[in-house]
């Protein structure tokens, strides 16, 4: 087995969640589990494709756990794992910084909105 | 100007810090100014063109500042800019997390250092 050097932590945290969108995927997932269907609605802006290849990349690395319910059509959803939840401060955290930023942006005149509930 | 929309904060984060290299750069920042050479030395799996393009992106978005002494050679020194040092707590956790999750990696018998100076 290779061996794998990090040479400061957050190297190992961007191997789980490195990229743009598994925070903001994760960060949907923090209160809800939810259907692709849902993420799809909620993240206008990625392909299903990509959403796919996060989620199973995030399943994979045991931060996401996927649960088929047995009914006609099936209903497949995705939450935080146990593990995922030790993401919960840093997701937070990626969302308060975000909301203050846009505020930021606002006040030198940029055009940003922040929708708050889709 | 065109609107720009987010439906969620951590996409304006995201349009910040997002991608693998960035919180990477920057958390090596967090306490020192440091040249692109010690970059370099410090992520020696990044190019010095993406390393570049990266520091660039951050200048642009006012994350770092690019200081540069006229001296022979002249010595260029990127660090975090006072607006970039409201994105401490977030780099902060993100290498505390990557800490615990190598000793995670490390307990279900991975092959993963941290080497913590470099």
């Amino acid at each position: 087995m290779e061996e794998k050097i990090y040479n400061i932590g957050v190297e190992a945290t961007m191997d789980v969640i490195g990229g743009k969108w598994k925070p903001i995927i994760l960060c949907n997932l923090r209160y809800d589990s939810l259907r692709p269907s849902d993420l799809l609605r909620k993240i206008p802006s990625i392909s299903q494709k990509m959403l796919i290849q996060q989620l199973r990349e995030l399943e994979r690395d045991q931060i996401v756990t996927r649960k088929v319910y047995n009914q006609v059509p099936p209903k497949v959803e995705y939450s935080l794992s146990e593990y995922g939840e030790t993401l919960g401060d840093v997701l937070d955290i990626l969302c308060l910084w975000g909301e203050s930023h846009t505020k930021h942006l606002i006040a030198e005149g940029k055009n940003v909105t922040l929708r708050c509930n889709n």
